[in-house]
């Protein structure tokens, strides 16, 4: 009889897979790849431990899923092979189009596509190469499938992606308070009327999720340091680009130097192959060697990650007025080389989250008696309507001379 | 060289214990008896794990505060050698005056003296006994001693009491989710002007610490089951006392005995030693003995705590019409010589919870800047107005006939 | 559809019950009297945190053979509902028959009835009750089953019940070395000629339980502050009963005098109903009032252990000479009048403890070649010729004057 | 007042470093490459978690080592300022000379320059940049200090060194089995005649900490697959040097380049700059290059890497025949033009691993009447004759054709 594979998972301990598929899939190239594309970008810099991968990620919160279609089953809701199997393949692959830091690689080198997209693509060409057999799950994952409670285990504001990753970045970064009770939570999911609904025992579990969630934002995600190491990665890929077009010569894996030299048209959209044999170290081993090359930009962006002479982050409040102009006189005073090139030195931008986001599909919260509520509207709750609102922070980036 | 006392705990790990009179203060008998007084009174009929004792739950108290005046000093925070074991004693100490299942003891045997009363009598008996090595102890204890915020440590929103209940009884009861980030909350202890305050990044920290509670409190501290057989409890002992009053023979231990025969005239009070022979066994064997008593009452409310046909207990908001006469009536028709003592089966009674009492000693913010602010009016605060006021629920508890 | 009921467990999370007879022997006052004893009986006096009870391991140890039968289950080892069941309650109840501080109780007050005799008389009572649905539990508990491996799950050197109290009893003590990984053991496990035998791979898993189990039994069983207090526990039960036999007067339970004063016939058996009454606060609260009976041997002893002057324990080899007189007369020296009683206060005993016995019946590999082979006969085993020969240890209690 | 800096750590919770040379040393660049060095080389192929670092390593020893020389110091051992310093950088650098995937480039590209050479080489680079200031790192790392109970807590059967890898591997590969009690091994700490010793009351910790590391050598070290992935990469990086020293061209990074083609005349050491430029990300990313490069042998080794078709090994004992011969032939009549290169894809080897060192620097237990005694001879050992030996076992590793 067959047993599976079983993984040793220091989150969750054993975690099993069995469908052959399932098996085929996790065995399969473009999704080994996720092995050396890590799942916090830049925050090792600042949680040394937080290395683990998306790889990793995407097993565990398939192995949710699991957990979680089984409590429902057990509660009565049907749910067939097909659909078991369709939304398992659909969490383990939700990230699968994540290309090497994932953000910082989108907005410059990507010219927008978004992993999301990538991800649909490469869950299209599984299926052709298994004859059709991942329908459900694309169905799933683009929530075109009849059962839409399938499709928010996989994406929603309680999905199991959110409960995997806070559970592994809490762990492996260290940070032990963004550790969550997903066992209790996944025992309390129940389906009402086609929708995930949380039973009201567990309201005060949900509530220390999204605390949970608040408190990973500002005090990892979000972290100054980490937001400038974000910021400096991505200058460094957008100012490769340009030198790139201008047929600027820079050392890169062939991957890594077809995407540099020519994507530039952008009437061809990139290869899934050429996407999927990039990761981690490609950028890594690059940067290394960059921070020799001869144009000062790139090369003094380099030294200053190697170098973890990182920006300054200031936050801001919207209204606050900023100090951007006296950071660039300063900066442009050592260095008055750089003035056409001072913006990759001295800027400013924004960043939002929301703790709760009540205009997004809500967490449903079912009562004793039957009737379904939103989390928010429930008497006392710790949810209420300003932690509905999004914070949105200006942050200014700059330079030490 | 002296090593002290290292203690295994199953929450913290090894905890160290140095200083002689520490040592001698922790084998004195009034202290040993926390080891047979349950931290969590009856709970454990719901949270079978939760039955750790008041002695660990001192000795972790006191763990943590060691802690914590280590950080301070290493802060540059002044704290004398005097002052130091004094804050230690002043924690260790600070439950001492708990009896067996001690709320329902206290409103019922003990006619109103609280365990704090008890507290400060037992430690100014150690301090005769030690010739004023308590003096500083006591001080900050009672919040006379000039550097206040050792008292706050002690015993103020952000205690190590909380800390330590907190972590312990999720710990024991297998809730996990009120596990608390203690550790960096520990980290983030400084003091302005004399008060303890939180170094701004330790807000987050902050924030689910205070969810943690709200958690505990809900979910386990006022379970409608737990809250039952506390009642339950609390009936079973009044009405112990009522019958000994009018000089009705119950099986007892003699300390017990004496509590119940010989304290009614409430001129005298109980006498240390006296209380300090009782703990969970008097209690717990008698209750045994009773269940079999010939009194109606006290028998049928033992068995239904031996049996768990605890009270059914409904929460209602403050408005909201109750059903109290349904089930009286209900009760008597199955139990018509119970009429005189209907109010022993069917009763209704208050609870009340705040998650932040922005009222109280407040939890304050240290900022960046060297400001310091209340955590309630920190922008885009977690704790805002609505949880800064208490939540009251009425309960009523009936019994099935 | 049935869910069962669920248990938070501080050792495993949740754990559930879900076959309506296994909810039912749950609920029995019988069953849930191990709610008030404790596993580890005397061993709080040394590690403070371990005092869960038989009731935490009880379930416990059915949650992990739950693990285990569907482990063999999805290796295609045929075990009907039945099997399943029975195998479930023959482990729930594999220690119903313990009475307070076990050994203690059975050594003394019942004259050598053991408690697995007694498990075996509650389980044909409960049979009684329940219509023969206990009998294939009854029979895989007894060894009857034609399918041994059943109770080779229930009851050998590798079943759950050892898995379950290593874990459990390593995680409340705080001694966390003994901490095994019973998952890993658990996936492990196989059928071979209805044998329980352990995949190749796991060798190192069970080297290392057993090793656990080596540490737990010196480092905290046989910790010898934890012998003493248990050889004063029993000599004070010993006293108790002997001033029984001569009529003297002794403040107990009803339950616990009946034991005391009426079982000395010896031609009586005790009443499974009387026996199931006693639980630890009976002893506890006893002797608290015993220490100041006016029989010196007996309240000397209580005052012992109360105030925590236990017996000095001195490990010897089986040749050593000792200096049990020496010890004799330096007590009687101080304390002439209790001459006749010098065997209560200093004696001598034998402990014994096999960290792998090879006689009883053995832990089996199951090679890849699909050959079974003993343990200790593997290449290059750990567990070798020496560690399957029994430790023997003679002990010598004495009692400064 | 200076409170260092201080890390999240995964394994410990929160480390803290203090002294600023320390901190300078961390922050250089030659110890901070050890973050993109993985401390377990090939073990992530079957245990995904397994991605740690010796950068991480590296902090959690000189964490234990800190608390282990306080422990010493709360004994009476004397430890002056200078030596505690010394101690704590002479472990934070002891892998400083690892290089990436440290034993497959040892024995290929660095000509049998040892780590341990390499590490020595850094430490002088920076005691000639810090002014002598590690001067007594050095020379407790090199065994030349006076206290010679310094250099056994940095380098010996129970250093902290092993104490930090056997946790922090067995917490990332998620081998829970492997984690050992350092906490209570540290506490156990003592020092006789300039040795360090176990006191006697720690044995037991002591075995199952030899035990653990038993069980991670051939559970995860030693696991078949890592060991053929392993020897892979070994291949790989000895087939790459022997084409660079043809000339063949070979896409790598410019130091991976240097260390390919001009490190052949062996008269050169290795310059420490090169060296320190090199970490895992330059290998990994020219193997991706080098699977479609021209030479057979080359590209197909790589291949055979990233489509983890790797060896195949065998076990084998010392005398056993074994069938190279077979599979020799078998993959030439498949791939006949490899003719030449067979060694390449069918090989032999030896790998040893001793349980218990006997004749190494030995564990010596410090008994409560004040003689130390060898591990191995101590009565009833664990740790006996037959664990003292080393097994060797010899591995066939063949490729499927």
């Amino acid at each position: 009889m067959q047993q599976g594979k079983i993984i040793n998972d220091p989150v969750y301990g054993f975690i099993q897979f069995q469908h052959p598929l399932l098996l085929q899939i996790i065995e399969h190239n473009w999704f080994q790849r996720l092995r050396y594309i890590k799942q916090m970008g830049m925050a090792p810099i600042v949680y040394p431990g937080a290395i683990h991968t998306r790889f990793q990620h995407s097993l565990g919160a398939c192995h949710l899923i699991t957990k979680a279609l089984s409590v429902l089953r057990s509660k009565g809701i049907t749910i067939s092979e097909d659909e078991f199997i369709g939304t398992q393949i659909a969490i383990l692959l939700h990230d699968v189009g994540h290309g090497p830091f994932s953000h910082a690689l989108e907005f410059t080198l990507l010219d927008g596509i978004t992993h999301e997209q990538l991800s649909i693509q490469i869950m299209e060409a599984f299926n052709r190469q298994w004859h059709g057999q991942l329908d459900t799950a694309i169905a799933i994952y683009s929530n075109t499938y009849p059962k839409q409670f399938l499709h928010q285990l996989v994406s929603s504001q309680l999905d199991v992606d959110r409960l995997d990753y806070l559970n592994r970045d809490s762990f492996f970064s260290g940070v032990s308070e963004g550790v969550i009770g997903y066992d209790r939570i996944l025992h309390m999911l129940n389906v009402v009327d086609d929708k995930i609904v949380i039973e009201e025992k567990g309201i005060h579990s949900i509530e220390k999720f999204i605390v949970a969630r608040r408190l990973m934002y500002w005090q990892v995600y979000l972290h100054k340091t980490v937001l400038g190491a974000e910021k400096l990665l991505i200058n460094i890929l957008k100012r490769a680009k340009e030198l790139a077009k201008n047929k600027v010569e820079l050392f890169a894996s062939p991957s890594l130097s077809t995407l540099l030299y020519h994507n530039n048209d952008n009437n061809k959209a990139v290869s899934l192959e050429l996407f999927c044999s990039l990761d981690d170290t490609d950028i890594q081993s690059a940067i290394k060697v960059w921070q020799s090359h001869n144009d000062e930009v790139l090369s003094r962006l380099c030294n200053m990650l190697l170098q973890r002479k990182l920006y300054k982050v200031q936050l801001l409040s919207l209204s606050e007025s900023n100090t951007i102009d006296q950071h660039k006189e300063r900066f442009l005073a050592a260095h008055p080389s750089l003035a056409n090139h001072i913006d990759y030195f001295v800027f400013e931008g924004l960043t939002s989250n929301n703790t709760y986001d009540a205009t997004d599909e809500n967490i449903l919260i079912l009562q004793k008696n039957g009737l379904v509520q939103d989390l928010s509207s429930v008497e006392h709750a710790l949810i209420n309507d300003t932690l509905s609102k999004p914070i949105t922070k200006r942050y200014l980036c700059y330079t030490l001379p």
